[in-house]
């Protein structure tokens, strides 16, 4: 089954072909310009790399953020659009979890975040079992870095704090974790074959998701919702 | 310090770009045509789409193999005309480390595998211990796939097979072996994004390899060779 995988939530977009073969392609641009002058491109020159055509698409992950407002839209409306013209079904996966699965085959806790803007971050807490899938520990949110940091301040255990904001907050969170660990700089991107391998998976028993109710993991309502609410509640 | 990596040991060719910010981007095709006509239009594309010119480049890392006599020397050629052409230090990589290393996190057994034909694997051995590097535990070497089963099932503990060709003798390992595990995907194949950590990691402590004395990691002679001696010796 054919699959195209695609997540631009954060500045690391790609896009990968999977199938129950193997991973075929991943093209990965970890850049600070906007994705939708990347996108398409990366998406059309993986497929002509490889050698297909859109019409050989058989299903679509996408990542879902949390992340960016504007990268996720983008991402998600490409996958949408895709699966709708294309008549194939897609899945959508959380870019949170994607993150900690780069570290799956570990034996730990795993503690993914993305930039949540104002000392925030979207984070989620997972355990590996040296096995395919994650336990989750807990609910996926948007937390300022303190009050994570207060949260798992008692835990006794390694873990490992992924994703390239984790650089950012390292001082921070060595002070106040008890064996904290960071990874090496490509464990700390979102990347669109653990999305495709994920979506795989789901698709091959069967499951999809409805491509008119899947919406952006936002994990926080847009400014735009926030004024709209504001002008019509006073 | 940006460095270009490059791996085309195996059906899985990549180049990426990394630097001490960390993986700026990376492009990975896995199909069986021949890598001379993918690698320089990947690596074209790669540093177009990162807005990098070659002469920004500071440092080059490749793979050595062991793996496709003919894709090794595809990229090592590249790379080494490219260290010239620039004047800029290189670093030579096993792609038998590159693979381990996709797994560095976990505290397991590590083997590594690339098709050596005829039933025969190139393979080694490490132990991940939760950290950064891996330990080796031997070395690398052509053997018969029956016979490295042998010299491993006597461990008590978990071993990773990690490498395409793993799937193929999947029946075999899980017979012989008391505690194997498999790995999806996208964690079997080399990535330069990961020989670009390795070799940034030595170009950044000042080393360099000797682009003129540097060679393939073959691990066995060529047909050629074996050719020439035979027909020398008699």
């Amino acid at each position: 089954m054919l699959t195209l995988a695609i997540d631009s939530s954060t500045n690391a977009g790609s896009v990968a072909l999977i199938s129950e073969d193997g991973l075929i392609g991943e093209e990965l641009l970890n850049l600070t310009n906007t994705h939708s002058q990347r996108l398409m491109p990366q998406l059309v020159s993986l497929l002509e790399n490889s050698s297909y055509e859109p019409q050989d698409l058989e299903g679509i992950g996408v990542g879902l953020g949390p992340g960016s407002f504007t990268g996720i839209r983008i991402g998600l409306t490409t996958a949408k659009t895709m699966a709708q013209a294309l008549q194939i079904p897609m899945i959508g996966v959380s870019t949170l979890e994607a993150i900690a699965y780069n570290l799956k085959y570990t034996s730990a806790y795993l503690c993914p975040m993305i930039d949540g803007r104002r000392d925030r971050v979207f984070t989620a807490l997972y355990k590996g079992k040296g096995e395919e899938n994650l336990e989750a520990e807990s609910q996926e949110s948007l937390i300022a870095i303190d009050d994570l940091l207060k949260e798992l301040a008692d835990i006794d255990e390694v873990i490992y704090f992924i994703g390239e904001v984790a650089t950012k907050y390292k001082d921070k969170i060595i002070k106040e974790i008890k064996q904290p660990k960071f990874v090496s700089s490509s464990f700390n991107l979102p990347k669109a074959s653990i999305i495709g391998e994920l979506s795989l998976k789901k698709l091959l028993e069967g499951k999809e998701d409805n491509l008119f109710a899947l919406t952006p993991n936002y994990l926080k309502r847009s400014q735009a919702e926030i004024q709209w609410e504001k002008k019509h509640n006073n």
